[in-house]
């Protein structure tokens, strides 16, 4: 096994005598998921930080936002691909997979997005969450009007670069400190499923479509045993 | 006069209604820095998103650490200079150039820090600042034990990751959604100084001596008129 | 499910009268591996292409070389992570998976191999192969000698720059035709094993402690049930 | 004189015992061209190695296809300036030079087809080999599209993108093994034509024209006295 | 003060015997600008190199053209940023605020240009520049047919063109030799101004607009008593 | 023929009336080369600005200097590779050829020079011209100290950094207006050489044993009865 034991590549003390929410959200971790995130226990060494980093990801993956969590998950993976970011890649894989209830979506997303027969809403969206990662300074008035021919609102815009720039800061501190995602993301939602998640099949089907297939995929997914911890608004996580 | 009076390219609607600390935050802001920073009222349409962001602002660039505030900023302008990001450069040029007591450093750092005569530790910071920037993917333990060599701590070295992937987070946010600085910044700290930093001339010279320089530095500041809000634990913040 | 029905974007045209040894080559692939590679089925509108098309693969990957057969699809997937390849990522992902019997191996080589754990031999013919696809115009004599260095042998340089070669070549070919993998590919050697591949713990090991290990690997992968089509010279494929 | 007189910077021992195929290939060679191709020579250590390749360049280069065998040495070419190949830049560059029946040809294409005044057709047809070269990842089915929109066939894309593909993987062979092309590459085609190749000169003209064109080429070629070893279908050869 | 006192990395030598021109040449720059910039006391070692690099530049960016003098200034900036010239950013930012009379404008051409509100003509003039420093063999007629369309004749293509060569190679001269900026640029023309310069709101404006906006401009820096030495046709110079 | 019969792409009138010394200049040309550069001629449509360029490449490629004229050409063309000027590697390929007296080296230099075997001293050159070329804002003092340990003054250094500087920008000049070669450029030191340029087989010897040897190739060259107008103090001219 190439992966190693140990959490990354920097030794950075003790865990941090963490608060009570902070105590309270790594219980609620290993109730659903099983397990902390590692990035998670990277960041344990400092309350403050683990906290401010925990709020930002939390508001932008989970709060309220134009774009499904599936497609947050995306723009989450297809960064990640721009970066090469294992820790994100395996995570976040994961994550797709989960939320699409389509074990092929995430390595599709993973490894390339644009061979996969998106939507256009979703080719849009991505197309500008990877030309954000890889030219910032390139973006331009068009490409914001693109992104609203394609139908997403300016607020949806903030959403979907904010995410987009989450992970290219998110990608860069796991590769900085070479974080190992936990080994139990590589084994998730790995099962082929019976159907076809129809959010993705109707690829220019409107948003209401959309969000019910997305609908429909997450009750295939609890009616399949997938664990499900994103329902819960106390102290949600994501499989960061 | 190029710059837009807007704030930014996106619409994003009214302003939240801000909790006690948000408003505090930006009433301490108004009277230290003499205006909000506009990436402040650009995340103020969500007083959640607005919340998290300066948190994780605040402790990065002005919690404790083995890195000096010039050199959280000096990270913060080398990584935007890779991103030619108009607003961090602004901003931030201007801070470098009031930590630094040094009018010409802010413009040396955001053109192209190589060409500064630099000690090897902020060097090495910044050279692996850079590099994580251009291509997280390529980190690997040579760069790690680099800045050990230099003498930097695995704590100061999630520190400066975590800043540079910060910036690398902002400069795209500010990208997407075209955010302004506010005219102020490009002002700030443009007049030429009698003498010369200390902490910078002493190129080679130990963490103790550079921190003293530094100390020296921030004397001078104030000696010579320049706002100050970073002594302030409370709601201290950055020029952002 | 976001993967399209179809084999690949352009149309060829039906299937070629194939000539006897394909025809068993087809029915072998179908015996052992339970389907025929869409890059064969996507190369049968001419018999001589494929013909050409798998002489060159079944000499690279199963012939006489210095290189192991993981070895071997380390480098193709390390070469189609550069180039984003979604066929070869599929397909070869699921080779490392096997070959190693390790089913995070082929994650993390597909992703960064940089943050591998890799012994010293196997980081030096990654990092060739993978400067031989992004520049090769910049290999020079310093490149062989590194290799040489590792332990490799003029021949064997030659089997990783033709291998190297090779998937730059159908990289490039299933990118222009959108060649889709099968989908059994996904879901190969998904699931965890108990122990750990002894070829890859022992990082700094010789060759013959490497290939003592790839054996057990192999032997455990048969006891495992997973599908071995590999120990055939006659017919032999690999999953492309 | 630069070039050195070994063939290359590996040393692969001797020449492999050749089947009477090869033995009568490179007889052919000797015969027709006055010289066996030194990457053919690269490849003699192995009778199975050569054989697979020379199947696969003879099938690409002189099989059955829609484009003329001047694209399609036009193809090797600009793939190899993007590469920096030395070897296939001149033993190719000779190659366009004899097929267009104009000197000037290969070395336009060698340095940049961009200022080239080339046929829309082979417009498109080198921008697609160049993006295939440069980006396989952002192949999209618009690139697929223009080639369409030039006149090609879904068949005659798989042959652009077959060229395309091999010499990107030839290139990367003799690169890695720094094979040095036969000296005799330098002088041939060399003269300065009277006229000008029809093929090229009526750049929007039909297919068939430039067919035409081309076969008038070949004539003047002949009619000049230059060795044209491609008509003879047995055991023909490329100048590769 | 991290800037060193040293004019340049390279030891030339002791200035050379200049002829009258150039003694002249160096004696109106005292005179008009306070110094003589630093690029010309690096070329004194060789009277021949300085007067042919002199005779260049200030055809160039003095000479009669289609382009006014601040969008000669542009280029040079706009060139400078993509290379991260120090030297250059900082001679010609100064003369861009100065042309402008605008403090901001400098800024934001250094930084990226892109995010300014830019008229069309400008904004094309810029993208030519960058695009042709960036690659300059992928220009083709469609990049010179859109500079046509912003309003250009071919003879202010030239210019542009002319421009940014020059520029692409004074910052590789600079950046080769380390050449420092002098001190002055850095605090020239920094004081806010009190209203906007015409030519840059009204942006898209006619040409005859603009050029009546930069006089207007023009006139206002001398009533600020910025320093002028541009309207002198015996020895103008640039502050490069 | 490909090569298109106008000029270039730019119509910028006719030619100015050019003053005795450039009248001059071309009947130079003329008798000695057998024709005006084009390049020359593209810039014809103005006096001053002819004067100014030609001033500036005589100098830099006849004039007093530690670079010997061939190693000045090879400069020129390794930067013209890379940025795929078709001029320049047409004309300056051609001088490379007569200055080694050796048509196989300005093809190589040409294709990629890093597949030359050249002295440890031109090794350094050319990498160091091409990081310029590529990279200028990544060279530090590390780039200059290669340098000078392979034997390079200060003073070299600069011609080096000047003469790649300045193809960089007429590389660019040349591709914004499409400037075509000369089609004599093509044909000129074609034929193959009875030995070796000694300048070059000698690849690790002392700068005096290189001169001699370019010496004995410049003296071979008139031998061969090859066009020399170098010699020719008054009104030299380079093959542009």
């Amino acid at each position: 096994m190439v992966q190693e034991a140990r959490l990354m590549a920097l030794d950075l003390g003790p865990e941090a005598d963490l608060d009570a929410d902070m105590r309270a959200y790594f219980a609620k971790c290993r109730e659903k998921l099983g397990f902390v995130p590692n990035v998670l226990k990277a960041y344990a060494f400092d309350n403050a930080k683990l906290k401010a980093f925990i709020a930002m990801a939390d508001d932008l993956m989970l709060g309220d936002s134009g774009l499904s969590k599936l497609e947050r998950e995306m723009i989450a993976v297809a960064v990640s691909c721009v970066n090469h970011c294992h820790y994100c890649l395996t995570a976040h894989g994961a994550a797709v997979r989960q939320r699409a209830t389509d074990p092929e979506m995430g390595e599709l997303i993973a490894q390339n997005y644009r061979v996969a027969a998106l939507p256009l809403r979703q080719k849009a969206m991505l197309d500008f969450a990877v030309r954000l990662t890889e030219a910032p300074d390139r973006i331009e008035e068009a490409d914001r009007a693109t992104l609203r021919r394609a139908g997403f609102s300016d607020r949806d815009i903030w959403d979907i670069a904010a995410i987009a720039a989450f992970y290219n800061m998110s990608n860069r501190l796991a590769a900085a400190a070479d974080i190992k995602p936990n080994r139990e993301y590589h084994y998730m939602v790995r099962e082929r499923t019976a159907g076809v998640a129809p959010a993705l099949v109707g690829a220019e089907g409107p948003a209401s479509t959309r969000r019910a297939g997305e609908a429909a995929s997450a009750a295939a997914a609890n009616a399949r045993g997938v664990m499900d911890l994103f329902g819960d608004g106390a102290v949600a996580t994501w499989v960061l």
